[in-house]
């Protein structure tokens, strides 16, 4: 039970020791960035998956699955986007014995899998919109220091594409991806924002992107997804195109909308703390553990009443797990610290007796729960934590948050820095040179601290159409 | 609306044709064998795969998942095991612009993967047993033409992988695997045989295969899943050993059981007729098709109706949908009997003006159902039909066996021939050259049909401890 590194000051060390500590992934497996979900882990994917699954068909998109490899030739076809990914790809050159005339692509992301289906899916504006999305594993040859969750090369990925009619259709689908995202992260319990990326920093082919970035300590940032409006980029090489109601022949407008199992990363680190894991409920492997405590003149009083308790939330719809092994109650309430279930339950001799457990959530806060009314009062506790620690996050991202007045207070600063901004793409890189970082763009929505309106550029001093923009280090 | 090739003589085209025409899948993808899950044929999907999770989980199996890719050192560890694929897998030669140093190969299925990370999980008698699967993508480099769902590159995975104190509780797990499919199947509607292949038919690396066939006509069979119990074939190269309690070192027994997309194709094979897919209510992606019926002077009463009860349906959690589009309700029905939906309702003005639906369920059976009582009158059609469907399922499976009393019998079977066999490998093989397909093995449940006790060896006439063999032409 050794001490967790400081979150504060070795935010690196903290989060993979809370990784391992929590058991949700194997590292040992023998390919470097390609890891094992373990059972806890995966529990935690599919409740996270869950969340993404109901808020994108909530918005009438479907779930389909595009096959994993990708011809070359089909790859090529979008210059663009080849540029951005050719030395980032794995390729199958050989299957079985023999060389394969055409080396297949492990795809890093779907456009160039799905767009040849596209061009034969859509015909007329009947067809139109065309809103689907898959959750799938996708690869890249990451050659930075591989992560858990935060950089890998099997990446647990979820990408929506979809085809609108025309520009202004295409905006409207990103709008509604921003609206999704925000009831995602509600259920994460994260706050965050959406920031208009750079030119120089958009995604390959896009018109458009907008990051969706949370601070994560010191300045540093973490990009948790991304919703991109592609114009006809891509729409002209692979001739996805329709006709209108007027007879004519229209390209269609795209988008796509992408997350990625950086999410459970983020939800490590924003709720982490020194004891370890911190699931909000929505995502957490077991919401409630149940403890008994076996004293030596207790009998099977509290085994057989935490049972009951458990058994009776789990029917109730609550994930619950009954720790009955046969550890000290202090070495299990460590293990389900470090594992971030949100609420435990210890049943005692005196619990058992008095059909009331003692209930401890992971912020902390201890009550008491009567069995008589446990479903209505442990649903409560849970909303409370819920609560509590929504409110934790927001305190923390707005103080991850401050401005700079020049240039010269984004050297070595310690928060993401909001900056005037001309625009330009010289002022730009000076500004990521400075913070040593990179300037994230410009906040799509108020942002957490007061700022006011923005000043001249702070790096040449132009007035005009100057705006906000944000500077930080991205993990 | 061409009419399907005749499925009792032209099976595979019959079987092609309404994959096609329910669009379940698309097969323009531009690799061969590797295909795409349409929006409809991606919910079918997963409403397979609730159920596989349903039943093995009930079991205490916990859902795992591990890398796709497999490093050639690995791979090659288990050597029965890699003579079973070496000629069929995709190999991982250049990652980026560089070779790779190890090759890497796209799991064809996983113990390769699994077992050297349960080595080190499994360390005690009380880390037993390890019972975790996981639902994946597989690759194998096929051969053989391919056909959506029963033989594809890209294949939809389940896999059970399970470690064990010892050879007894691995038989064990062997039955609790057949346990939890008999109650799959049942979902499914779908009659099914256990069988026990023959030595020369097991598994690479296995002790003994447990296969679970289907016959899909003209005496064809489909092996739908497979059971194996591996002893310690892989726990010994690959050093899964525990401590047992009496402190000596053990290795376990391991069993896997294996499921695949195959099962949404022998759905299709066994249930579907002449007017296309019929799903079993468990897998319908929608189980209940509503259609307004605009008559001239209907006004909107019809759609307003046909609303209000999709609607009711939807929230008392049935899969609904309804089809308000701008087709002649005839060009409606026959899509969605070509889909396979389970249950039309049908609303035209008399029907909104009585509140009285026309149902027709996918075996054509009609009667009305009153919008008073409609949820519960639904519920009782969706069990009649899937009652009804696996009385005809059955009728169809115990007419598709026969027992053949001598080897001349088999020559041209239209059934799945029952013959005694003394159990040696060469009266085995001249069965199999005689039927034109394989001998599958032994039942390990009763027959469908009477058989009686078998007689001497049907091949060499020996009459010492002989068996009911089952001997076909494998799909």
């Amino acid at each position: 039970m050794a001490e967790l590194p400081d979150k504060r000051t070795a935010f690196m060390d903290w989060y993979l020791a809370v990784v391992d500590g929590a058991n949700l992934t194997d590292k040992r497996y023998p390919v470097k960035g390609m890891n094992v979900w373990t059972a806890y882990g995966f529990r935690a994917r599919r409740n996270l998956d869950t969340v993404l699954i109901r808020e994108i068909e909530a918005t009438g998109s479907e779930a389909v699955e595009f096959p994993t490899l990708i011809p070359a030739t089909e790859f090529a076809k979008e210059k663009e986007h080849i540029k951005g990914f050719d030395a980032q790809v794995y390729w199958v050159t050989k299957g079985g014995l023999s060389e394969l005339d055409v080396p297949l692509v492990l795809r890093p992301t779907s456009e160039t899998a799905m767009y040849p289906i596209f061009a034969l899916w859509v015909r007329s504006h009947r067809d139109l919109p065309l809103n689907v999305y898959q959750i799938v594993n996708t690869f890249r040859y990451e050659t930075k220091t591989t992560r858990p969750f935060l950089r890998v090369r099997e990446i647990h990925f979820f990408e929506e594409h979809t085809c609108q009619a025309n520009e202004a259709h295409a905006t409207a689908r990103v709008e509604s991806n921003r609206g999704a995202f925000r009831k995602m992260a509600e259920a994460f319990a994260l706050p965050y924002l959406p920031i208009r990326r750079p030119e120089w920093d958009k995604f390959p082919g896009a018109f458009y992107t907008v990051a969706l970035d949370i601070p994560v300590g010191e300045a540093r940032t973490l990009q948790i997804g991304s919703i991109h409006h592609y114009r006809e980029n891509f729409s002209r090489p692979y001739g996805i195109q329709y006709e209108a109601a007027d007879g004519a022949q229209q390209f269609v407008h795209q988008t796509t909308f992408g997350l990625s199992e950086r999410l459970l990363g983020a939800i490590l680190a924003v709720h982490g703390d020194q004891k370890g894991a911190v699931f909000p409920t929505a995502i957490a492997p077991y919401q409630v553990v149940v403890v008994p405590i076996p004293g030596t003149d207790a009998g099977d009083g509290p085994l057989r009443a935490a049972t009951e308790i458990a058994e009776r939330l789990r029917r109730h719809g609550v994930r619950v797990h009954l720790d009955g092994g046969d550890e000290r109650p202090g070495a299990k309430y460590y293990r389900w610290e470090m594992a971030g279930a949100p609420l435990r339950l210890e049943v005692g001799r005196r619990e058992a007796e008095s059909r009331s457990a003692t209930a401890a959530d992971r912020l902390g806060r201890k009550s008491k729960v009567s069995f008589d009314h446990l479903e209505h009062e442990v649903g409560e506790r849970l909303a409370e934590f819920d609560r509590a620690l929504l409110e934790r996050a927001r305190s923390a991202f707005a103080s991850s948050f401050s401005v700079a007045r020049s240039v010269d207070q984004l050297v070595g600063s310690t928060t993401v820095r909001v900056i005037s901004w001309c625009g330009s793409e010289e002022c730009g890189h000076r500004i990521e040179t400075a913070i040593d970082g990179a300037l994230l763009g410009t906040p799509e929505e108020p942002l957490p601290i007061p700022v006011g309106e923005p000043g001249p550029c702070a790096v040449c001093g132009t007035a005009e159409s100057t705006r906000w923009a944000l500077a930080g280090r991205p993990l």
